[in-house]
């Protein structure tokens, strides 16, 4: 399984940058995974060139061949089993490539959303972003640890 | 306002204890933060006796007139704009003190979310409660930026 984590800006803060380092390595154990990440544009202009800007940039980096999986606060939500089960049943279905697209401060263009194969909301809240990719990360790593019946401390 | 965060085990990772840090800091521009650690007891005793011990000291620290607030998967979801209103109206009902409680591996004993005048879920995704503080400590720090019209960006 490969994994592409796009995601808008770049993480800042050291203790984000090493907390997703961290995991990062955890995952390459069960799967390749690929950091890519795209300019934030959200300083300059107004939202719908900001949302239009990524959405270009976004479009070359999707895969055609992927399951891709857009982060988005009115997504489906679901428990840390059900997610490892649904990440199980994508690579069944022959998926053997997988992208999360996470937005920026403005979140994600209508048409990223159309394409995607799955709109997933981990919360009502919003988060920072950059603390999302960690908490997505982790997410995903504990999804790997479930699938293969690993223990993992909560 | 005073804010204790009651949070089972000590954060090991640096990454999390800068993390952890940096919120503590920008929330003392707005409230009082007591950042409260009690000791985790999961690898010696059944989950019985981990939720009893760990009941028995959370007793002893969370203060009797203050509003409590438990964290459980169960509990009622909130947008950051509600949660900010929310806090905002338990100020205005009188408290001044608050307190945040983060179980350990096994979660929180009954009589603790019994004794809660508010259960809170952050997402039907259980998070290692060690990140899940820093989550906490960021959400607490938006709603007071939000009650006070201050930009944040996302």
């Amino acid at each position: 399984m490969q994994i592409d984590i796009i995601s808008v800006g770049v993480l800042k803060e050291k203790y984000l940058v090493d907390a997703s380092k961290e995991y990062l390595k955890r995952l390459s154990k069960f799967c390749v995974v690929n950091d890519i990440n795209i300019k934030d544009q959200s300083n300059k202009l107004s939202k719908v060139e900001v949302l239009k800007k990524e959405k270009d940039v976004l479009e070359t980096k999707i895969k055609s061949n992927s399951f891709v999986i857009v982060l988005a606060i009115e997504g489906k939500q679901f428990d840390s089993i059900d997610f490892s089960d649904y990440l199980e049943k994508v690579k069944v279905n022959g998926y053997s490539h997988m992208t999360f697209v996470i937005g920026g401060s403005y979140g994600v263009h209508q048409d990223i959303k159309d394409r995607a194969d799955l709109l997933l909301s981990f919360s009502k809240f919003t988060f920072p972003h950059q603390l999302f990719k960690v908490i997505l990360l982790e997410q995903i790593y504990r999804s790997f640890k479930i699938a293969n019946n690993e223990s993992y401390h909560k």
